[in-house]
């Protein structure tokens, strides 16, 4: 039986990921530095006898390096990471810690114990503003977000320890991604901000930001698709939805369903913040071609979303 | 008078481009923290009216950011890096320190003092395997060395402070760079060997890596000329010469010139050492565009090198 290491596995993608791989029958350990996390994401895999979970700083090298050794895993979901693209503006240092320098530290753990297989989390932010479709192989890959910047910075380490160390690594870039467990992004906004104050919808930006979104449970299924189609020494693939929602678009969908009757102010400019892309759509044929494809639309993923993080359905 | 910094000014490149903005007008402060960088390299300013040195480690952010408050520098040329490919294998968190590191702490200097110009050293290593030629917009970017992977995330970061705090940058693209003043690379290696033993050379690898050399101080005229002739907010390209020389010419070169009876021993397989690219060729039209142009074949440059580094001629 396979016992692998999910970081940043009490998250909103990561426990999702947990949930799938205790599903197919994997022994999984989670580690969290819970600033994201939350150990309610988990807490119904607590007690089961193929799950552990640690509290654990992936920047304390001495500790991570202890806990490779102990356990042998065999793979490394490595999804522990800053995702909060616009926070990183007021904290430049954060993402190079929490995204680049986790990587480094999971890469050398593996190096320690002689794992040999990295999953690794990405994001269609490393593309940066490019205005044609995102196929994986585009250039240039000049990225408008720390979040990008340190994320296309791990891919590149990766890439080089796949070349020196024989470690094997699948590379998967997200797009938005939405769901219940969610701790931030646009639908989780939106709520917030109704609760506080049902009238008034402020939506940064002007509204017109149009982007995939794609639900959670789609995407830990497709990450473990990819793992299972594609065995080259380094596999990259986008993961995504070929439909997009647009930012006012999910604002009417939040307060349909909250059933509210706020108006909704834009604070204009075509971004949300510094950093966000505002357009953007993936070339997904690599993925579909390995016979993954997602079954909701952005529309459906979105609304779905909604409901579940409302719990208006299970 | 425009005041500018060059960090890693005592080094190989460094050096040369001092020379050259000291003759076109400049005022000059140069840093270094004299791992790679030499006095000797720059002692030939010492006392001009228009030079400054100053030994500083770039990762004491405090210091940086005294020095730019200090100087109001209206440019930086940022070439301060590890540029040893080879060392970096083992000792893998160096080129992150001194390549992204510094990079990120010289971009907080400029946004500290309104300095709003950035050249940037970067490099073809960025580009990995690619196996066809590298125009400036290919991908998909897996560098295959620690070097590369760290100039990349570099050039992401510039993107990021491009994207967010209108600085302009000028990111130059670097072949394999020869001259005198040299502290690593083939034809030192080999000049170093033959001294110790002027009857074998060891070659790594098998002698057959095909690559483009261009002689250092046509490079620093063509970043010059690019930072001239390109006005962008982010500004790119290759620098680099349209022919290639095989390893193997070089060892004979060498030989040639120091007139020694050396026999070449290969130690075998198709690269030098972990991580480095055995063959890969530019696409120049960028900056032939711009009305730049190599004078020096990568054969004249590799002999030019040889035998000014030999003091044969000037």
């Amino acid at each position: 039986m396979a016992k692998v290491l999910i970081t940043g596995g009490a998250g909103f993608i990561g426990s999702h990921l947990a949930d799938l791989l205790i599903a197919k029958g994997d022994e999984i350990l989670v580690v969290d530095n819970l600033l994201l996390g939350r150990e309610e994401n988990i807490q119904h895999l607590f007690g089961h006898e193929r799950f552990q979970f640690q509290k654990m700083d992936l920047l304390e090298f001495d500790q991570v390096k202890a806990l490779f050794e102990e356990h042998q895993f065999t793979r490394v979901y490595h999804l522990a990471a800053n995702s909060d693209i616009a926070k990183s503006n007021s904290e430049r240092g954060l993402d190079l810690n929490l995204n680049l320098q986790t990587t480094r530290s999971v890469l050398e753990g593996m190096l320690a114990c002689d794992c040999r297989e990295l999953v690794f989390a990405s994001t269609s932010a490393i593309y940066g503003e490019l205005s044609s479709e995102l196929h994986e192989d585009i250039g240039p890959l000049f990225p408008v977000s720390f979040y990008g910047a340190s994320k296309l910075a791990a891919e590149a380490y990766i890439s080089v320890y796949v070349n020196s160390y024989q470690i094997k690594a699948w590379i998967t870039r997200f797009p938005n991604v939405v769901g219940e467990r969610t701790t931030h992004g646009v639908i989780h906004d939106f709520i917030r901000k109704l609760r506080n104050n049902p009238n008034e919808l402020e939506v940064l930006g002007d509204g017109n930001q149009f982007k995939p979104y794609l639900y959670v449970r789609e995407l830990v299924a497709a990450i473990y698709w990819f793992t299972e189609n594609s065995n080259e020494a380094l596999n990259y693939v986008n993961i995504g939805v070929d439909s997009r929602t647009r930012v006012r678009e999910i604002a009417a969908m939040v307060i349909e369903e909250m059933e509210v009757p706020a108006e909704i102010r834009y604070t204009g400019g075509n971004i949300g913040w510094v950093g966000d892309v505002a357009q953007f759509q993936y070339k997904l044929d690599k993925i579909h071609r390995m016979g993954w494809k997602a079954d909701l639309t952005s529309n459906d993923a979105v609304r779905t979303a909604i409901r579940r993080i409302l719990g208006k359905e299970d």
